[in-house]
């Protein structure tokens, strides 16, 4: 990339295509070392390859999972949560996909001067009430104003640290993925996306669409305590389609998906219509793909339909197909196309 | 604090006073856990309290330290270092003053659209540098990209993880400080502050007040596996008096300081008069005051003076006094005057 007289645009923060580019010619350009350059939802860092000033090594085996979001969606706050809520699932999920379990979060706020105190009050309500449900508590923190106008109401970043469950490290490389394995998601495809736009655009719903901001680290925790995984990965921004396209490009293989298999519901599914947009590609904030063995699908299927976060969930297609290294989807009248990563910018400031 | 019609002011951000109420009436209030509570500059998590999903426990004694910070500095670019350099030493500061070797940093990006790439470039540029300089990879992150006019032109929130050093775990507490004990401060006071002032105001120097923002984990290292230490922080935000005034709070010992032994530039010093500053209070990115047994305090100085980052070293003053709780400092023309924590903003956006 040149990156003379080039700037900035909103798709370098969509978390698809652009989102990778810059990520690769500016970021890993020069923070060049190997975790990063896994560039999993979390770092994995081996604590045993560091022992402390006195020499002291701690348990060999022990990995650290490490993740960091922003949050800067807008509005703030939304059908079914609000940014404190988002920014704590958001971490909690980051760290949970990649086999980790959650031990602690951080939260950094920048706030706008002017911001009412009863809002940043119920923000942090918010956020204690997901870290008590995901029982990861939030240990650090830092906040930092800026003059009127030169933040817009306020932003969190949320960082967290995990324990690696050794027996899942290969979680979040996908190595163990293999033909015939079977794709699942927990529940419906888009609902953060669409309670977002809805706020935006003062949509009126029969009944609201919520957002599915939610911490999946029990839900993970029981079926991977169950169950075989080989891959999974939180659908946020980007959404179904991008996780998809990111494990084709991973693996290699080829991923074949039944478009009438993804979980939509109905009102998700006209609103995209009017606007133009494709659910697979809308933003989720509690949704995990999952791809497990192909004879244990059913099992897991079945499994996750027993904890609240994965009633819905759903078989949604299998790892093979015609062109390895990409994802085929059957769409629901009988065609055929490619799903690939989200390209520009669809929804600004999402999550 | 009552909340209904109060808003954040910028004062609220200034690491003084007014954050440290916010923090107890919003945070501390919601985010209820005995480890937030210590409030210092990383929270110290046991590890061995956490076993894995097998059930099995890390080596006992293994405590992480971890810490965030989001940096809002105004302008991005400054004499002696940008954003991305005061983001990594920043947070690596707040690891190794906690008696932590630092481990690992995340970075978290917020970005205007229209920025442009060849200044991010150059900030990632100056984070990978000081990431080098002190042994501490940046394996994680994230971009975020918001509307032009919602946020100024870059934000970055770091945080990082360390493994604290058994041996130090005492620092952060202050547990250890007793009357007779030393206090030093490893160079100039009001540097950074000084030098955001000066591009801000585009202030002409004969000579160019360079921030002091520097990763002090290998200065830290070298004087705690040769001498006692009791008692560490970094002064940023609210400068050299604020973390005196916690010094003082946090053991409830008096604490004396001679006014005339803090090394303070001379140029620092008459921009200060001019606009009515306090260097005491300025703002610092490469700062750290120590405690040390009386008896040592000669060898620390030595010892510090060797590195190029504790070769402007000095006693400041020392614990004991008639106020129990306070800081009285003797100032250069005889007097004396209680040091307490900086009350509003002193320069918004100082770091």
């Amino acid at each position: 990339m040149n990156k003379r007289d080039k700037t900035i645009r909103l798709g370098h923060g969509s978390g698809g295509r652009m989102t990778h580019d810059l990520i690769r010619d500016i970021f890993l350009s020069h923070f060049d070392n190997s975790i990063l350059l896994q560039q999993g939802d979390s770092a994995i860092w081996n604590l045993s390859a560091s022992p402390d000033a006195s020499g002291h090594s701690p348990t060999s085996g022990t990995k650290l999972a490490f993740s960091t979001d922003s949050y800067v969606v807008d509005p703030i706050f939304f059908p079914g949560g609000n940014i404190g809520s988002l920014a704590v699932s958001g971490t909690v999920n980051d760290l949970a996909v990649s086999g980790a379990r959650p031990l602690f979060l951080s939260a950094a706020f920048i706030i706008e001067e002017g911001f009412p105190l009863d809002q940043l009050d119920e923000i942090a309500r918010a956020m204690a009430a997901a870290s008590t449900e995901a029982d990861v508590p939030i240990v650090a923190g830092d906040t930092k104003v800026v003059h009127k106008g030169k933040c817009d109401k306020v932003f969190i970043t949320t960082s967290g640290v995990g324990l690696l469950d050794e027996a899942l490290s290969h979680i979040p490389t996908g190595s163990r993925v293999t033909e015939g394995d079977v794709i699942l998601v927990n529940g419906y495809a888009g609902d953060h996306g669409i309670a977002i736009l809805g706020e935006r655009e003062s949509l009126k719903f029969q009944s609201p669409i919520l957002s599915d901001a939610a911490c999946l680290n029990g839900l993970i925790a029981e079926i991977t305590a169950q169950y075989e995984v080989h891959f999974m990965r939180d659908a946020t921004r980007g959404g179904v389609a991008t996780v998809l396209s990111e494990l084709a490009g991973l693996t290699k293989h080829a991923i074949t998906i039944e478009e009438q298999a993804i979980p939509v519901r109905e009102e998700v599914r006209g609103i995209c219509e009017i606007f133009g947009y494709d659910p697979l590609y809308m933003a989720n904030e509690g949704k995990v793909v999952l791809v497990v063995p192909g004879d244990q699908a059913d099992k897991v299927l079945e499994g996750m339909k027993t904890h609240p976060l994965g009633r819905d969930a759903s078989i949604i297609g299998k790892v093979g197909g015609e062109y390895p290294g990409k994802v085929v989807l059957h769409t629901e009248i009988g065609g055929k196309r490619f799903l690939d990563m989200l390209a520009g910018e669809m929804l600004p400031r999402i999550c």
